[in-house]
């Protein structure tokens, strides 16, 4: 099987969402496996010297209008939170303690999140909302709260976000196909097309 | 006949050079004219608070892949300009001029200096450039210098400018269809399904 696609998202990032919607029937079209890497927008933000969209003069309503059109378009049901933007350090959290722990659930877990941030308009922080929806999905609750606290965990998101920096990823969703990189939930025709190609 | 579509562009702009070579085919598809807008980003910039797409870390490195691997998904002719961003002002103000005293000229006017400035990678400024690609469509070059320096002239161009401003336009492209508005190059699957539907 080819390697992996990498999927970077941040669980606040409604363009994340609807790509996490998507990406796993392209990978399963092309024969490849998806990795999901949820990031921290905020540590990058500083760096590359740009803002929450919605902060934006203009650009910023013009947003929530597209973020509302893109969603119909793609048929990917989808509302604005009413509290916009949202932290997400919880989630990403408990996301990587169960990859590495709980494998199976780690996607679930992340479309459960997106869907109740995204669909149900109920928030996923502080952290006991995350923790509801790990609970849910089977897992023990005081074994989440453990996890959260755990320097290992803390550690192993800090890593995953230095290392996508290094990899050039500054924004949500932003997808790796054999190195070459795709910022945006509207690049889905060019990955494809890549994946089926090979570049062009 | 139905509404002309509205194209706001910035001759600067790597998109608004791909949305060029597009919308009058996506126009004609659907029985509607498109008026050509061009804007100085410039003046936008200050308002968003946004700056040069090259000039963000990180972003602006992607934003030159992606520009060059968009033109070759597209099968549009792109070479990243030796000396980018530029100036635009001289092109945009004889634009204008032309639009209103020779229309027949002003589209294949503003597509040369598109074509001069992304595929010959020729300067477009200062205004001697311009100038020429005017005279190369059978202008006469002293008509032009004097049109430049026309108060009338000026005066379009910020009257545009301000008027773009103030119905949202924050980037290049920026297409309205009946009010909708459809900001970057990327968005012409929504555009076409539009003056499809009329919404969805």
């Amino acid at each position: 099987m080819a390697a992996p696609i990498d999927f970077y998202f941040d669980f606040s990032s409604p363009y994340g969402y609807l790509a996490s919607e998507r990406i796993e029937a392209v990978g399963a079209r092309y024969g490849r496996a998806v990795t999901w890497r949820p990031f921290l927008l905020g540590a990058i933000f500083k760096i590359v010297g740009t803002a929450p969209l919605l902060d934006y003069p203009m650009k910023g309503d013009y947003s929530k209008r597209d973020m509302l059109r893109s969603a119909r378009h793609l048929g990917i049901p989808f509302r604005m939170p009413s509290a916009f933007p949202t932290a997400s350090l919880s989630a990403a959290r408990i996301f990587y303690w169960l990859a590495d722990t709980r494998p199976e659930l780690a996607k679930p877990f992340a479309s459960a999140i997106y869907r109740r941030y995204f669909v149900d308009d109920q928030p996923i922080e502080p952290a006991e909302h995350a923790i509801e929806i790990a609970v849910s999905l089977g897992l023990e609750r005081n074994a989440i709260a453990a996890a959260l606290q755990d320097p290992a965990v803390k550690a192993r998101l800090k890593t995953e976000v230095d290392a996508g920096i290094a990899r050039g990823v500054f924004g949500s969703p932003f997808v790796f196909v054999d190195g070459e990189p795709f910022w945006g939930a509207d690049r889905f025709d060019q990955i494809e097309r890549w994946l089926e190609t090979g570049g062009w």
